[in-house]
């Protein structure tokens, strides 16, 4: 069973910095990305996506990270995004990854970012068919 | 509500070859250790974990690749194992995984290979308290 879209969640790691960037926390790049998309998505005909802070999703190295989940759903995990650059990608991806019924948008469909950026994806916990 | 243990879920990516491997499905270092970990997880005393062959988990540069997930606690992928050492390692990690409520094992009590091998972390879909 699908999940309806409003139980998507997308995580964005706030902690990670970048080489000899900021120690300031509002200031790193994934807490400017997380308060632009948290932003982008309260915008009317944004896809209905919760957007939650995390303080580390162990991806330390490719910064911006974020994760997409959803009940029923793969779950996709992304970096190397950009905080002043990737907030339009990552909302194309989220209306894409909305518009299935598993999370499995073909991979000719993904926005580049997310088809170069993919760092895993998980089958979700409970499927009606095979793993 | 941290889920019971026979809700835990262990993926195992059985796709990836190593460089120079073998092209028989059968011999792809994920589908030994798929087969060893379930013939090892079928024994007597055993931490309760389902094993799911995956095709793919995204993590084609560092096999093997498993993701141990449950609901309500938090998902954790690990690749760089080794199929012919790495059972007990992995059976290690999942027993002190097992015995968390949210599937935070802290840093120093875990494997050696799950430091090191760390690819990413997400946090549960619902949780009862911050993100």
């Amino acid at each position: 069973m699908p999940s309806s879209p409003e139980e998507i969640c997308l995580h964005v790691c706030i902690t990670c910095r970048e080489a000899g960037g900021p120690e300031d926390k509002e200031l790193r790049p994934g807490a400017i990305l997380c308060r632009a998309l948290t932003a982008a998505l309260s915008q009317k005909g944004s896809p209905p996506v919760r957007v939650k802070p995390v303080e580390c999703l162990s991806v330390c190295k490719r910064p911006c990270t974020i994760a997409v989940s959803a009940p029923g759903r793969w779950t996709y995990i992304y970096g190397d995004l950009k905080a002043d650059t990737a907030v339009d990608t990552i909302i194309d991806g989220l209306r894409r990854y909305a518009a299935t019924s598993d999370g499995l948008v073909p991979w000719r469909e993904r926005p580049e970012a997310f088809r170069k950026g993919v760092i895993a994806r998980i089958p979700p916990l409970k499927t009606s068919g095979t793993a």
